[in-house]
């Protein structure tokens, strides 16, 4: 089978044969060890150990991702639709930080690039490709957006407020220093993380933290309720699959292990 | 078109056309700003580098919401009931407290008046005028109230148990000094919060608080359970169109694979 | 109208007319204050100034509830059964410890006794009598027993195990002195409290930390289901006082603004 | 009756009378036993005291549990099935490590034996045994699964990018010292667990740290809606009760109120 351009982009974009899953695998197998080697690297210990193996490993990532990139730009009909796409960007993000170091000669601006090689993490967005199930998640989320976007925005609302008083009720001397900083506080506590490097000690400061504490608590129901809500209207795709149709009256959604249709008796 | 008082209470009152639209979106810039700056005004450093811009900037948000007070209490029918209603104090406090420093000389109050003009930050409940959105949320949580008072009550009733328990274990060489201390530490655990500020040593307390956190694990499902059971309930608008209606008896919100009307019987 | 026995035990047990109505609210402020007074007594600031106020007050109150026993001792036809009651026990438990006082003369009971006097808390049980409506929130927590004993003993054994663990991993120098110690502090991270008075200090143990904390967000998601769905399927009460009735086929829970039956089309 | 190994094979393996009933309860006395003396073995103070009555209850239990393995294995019609099956390789690792102990003479090895000796908590897994009514809950997880992995594969992404986000910002100096560390903070703060020994000290850190929080709060709803979704599309056996069934047709699980089949039509 020749190499054709065609037979290359559905090597590339595919999903469906030998050659093109052989390519995802490899591509998942990279996309992993690049973000694990810029992890680890971060670590000073393995940095100062294995710091010229993880150079190394970085330059056959950058080299093979830049090879994918170069494919996809010439293989697309619609160059222009696809670099400035959210996989566009990404995919391109992934590489640019690596270049650019060469070409940075002055020695204020390297720490900006050693902050930018730190951009390489963003290649665990090109997995995205690869969760097309993602969307049962993705559409009770977008559907219950408009409501959670008004519970968010009462929580700031009260933790504005609450921030505020507890800056003025605390004061600094108990770390509330501003009213950014009591917000911050109020943040923690009503998300229920608690910290504990800013803590009331006042008697007065300690009964209102645990109002806003039991507030949180009562209201921790809400994105709950919502999201909970969505889904249970929402029929899953996937238990479309895992159930039987009758033949008979084409109901679907019938058990797996049920012997005659539900709805009109006909066997199945 | 003239300004006539008729035109300016549709300018003020109504979102249908430019001017409204325009006043409306003017008015939501001034709240976010005027919080924005009261905020970042709490901040030391800020407020030494920027201290004059914040204060005249301050006069202008005031000065604005001083004309807008004074239009909606001149074009309102019913001058009385707007200035005691919530929005109507709301709309005062926001502006009170910079006027008071004004007519007080004696240094002493200065620090209370400091401590009003904090109250600039309920500027940002304005912002209510334009949510009747929310009216979903708030509707499932009023007709959750009275079992979440209960539950709330009960919770208390585990408060005031555990933390004398917990100053009878631990004592104050733990940091439980007395029994609100103890109950504000029940608090800070069965909600999940944790700052860490008072901790049981003891192997005892420590068993008890295990049990006071598996507890709390366990109820938290209540509130939770509540709403989205209320929520669940409650019919959303969009579930109409998932729905079939009976031709024979025009009942609504049937199962989209129902064959026979579960009202009156009649075949779908 | 002569207060026979029989109109006593009306005014105490019913809440019918005006005499029982007084007799609750008066029982309600004593049991409210009587707590307060028990709470604040523990402050030792306030101990100091006050102590001499909350004796006497103290006083009272023991000797009103204890009124309040012998009345339902006497009234009660059924003595015995009343006295092992659950609130039987809570109404002698609330006075006892008073009486006690007075007949130790031993230095060393002292402390026990005034340990003892801390059971006065308990009195706030004695609102129990007046929550009636807490039947919907304790059925539906009955009904997911089962479900939630199996989860908690599911926790414990996740508990032990990574309690053990991370005594193998971390050792008593990150503060993991024991496996108790190491099952405390896995309950810590579980409930998502996390104090952070034991905190995983080697790469290994902050690595396994994150896969227990990771699990316990995801089965967060079990007791809070458990509950959700056994609420979501029991027909609260409270709803059939908001709802209509069909005179002509009696079906209940009709909507409050419905015109017509739902169920058989009856005009309401 | 004569101890076949019929007749033993029963005891062993079944439930329903007086003899192998005693088995269960012996079994599940001695599991607790020895998991409780494992766990108190570990405390320092405990083991000075107690440990030579520590150390013959060890010998009992594991002289019993070897008993029960042989037995299980001899009893068992399908040996190799046995010992490779997951309760299998329980029992034995409850035994193992005690006698592995008697075959190293070696100084180095000890500490690793006396590692594997707390291997002896796993005992607690020999309980499973007993639990078929965690099976509701197992298949909700179970079914639910698809999605709770894409919910993790998205929180670790997030993790990800956020825990070198704040390795960024804020640095060594605020206990980021790298991105594994800056992803165990994640972990930390998106769970609500928030131990405090690793938090945020520069404004733009805190502000991140705020921004992620709020995320964690509002993403928690996602595991519980998934879960509760899939229990309450799940019936509950106990429905049943509660619930119509068509005499026409035999469909079970209608509503307790409806007058018609919504399946067949058929009067109720």
């Amino acid at each position: 089978m020749k190499l054709t351009k065609k037979r290359i982009a559905e090597i590339v974009f595919d999903h469906n044969d030998w050659a093109s899953r052989t390519f995802d695998v490899v591509l998942l197998v990279l996309i992993f060890g690049s973000v694990i080697v810029a992890t680890l690297d971060s670590v000073a210990e393995l940095r100062s150990r294995f710091g010229t193996t993880f150079y190394i490993l970085e330059v056959v990532f950058t080299v093979l991702f830049t090879i994918e990139y170069i494919l996809r730009v010439w293989l697309t009909g619609k160059t222009l639709r696809y670099v400035t796409s959210f996989y566009g960007i990404v995919d391109l993000l992934a590489i640019l930080p690596f270049y650019l170091s060469f070409f940075v000669a002055d020695v204020q601006l390297l720490t900006v690039v050693r902050a930018l090689r730190l951009l390489r993490v963003v290649r665990i967005l090109k997995l995205g490709r690869y969760l097309s199930e993602a969307d049962f998640i993705s559409q009770s989320l977008k559907a219950s957006m408009a409501k959670i976007q008004i519970f968010l925005f009462t929580v700031l609302t009260v933790v504005l407020i609450m921030g505020t008083l507890m800056y003025l009720v605390e004061g600094p001397s108990s770390g509330f220093t501003s009213i950014p900083r009591g917000m911050y506080w109020a943040i923690v506590t009503l998300t229920t993380v608690g910290f504990g490097d800013i803590t009331p000690s006042t008697p007065l400061g300690q009964f209102i933290a645990s109002l806003i504490m039991l507030l949180g608590y009562a209201i921790i129901a809400v994105p709950t309720g919502i999201v909970s809500s969505e889904m249970a209207k929402r029929r899953n795709p996937h238990d479309l699959i895992h159930s039987k149709t009758c033949h008979s009256c084409g109901a679907e959604g019938l058990g797996i292990d049920d012997k005659f249709c539900k709805k009109c008796g006909g066997e199945l």
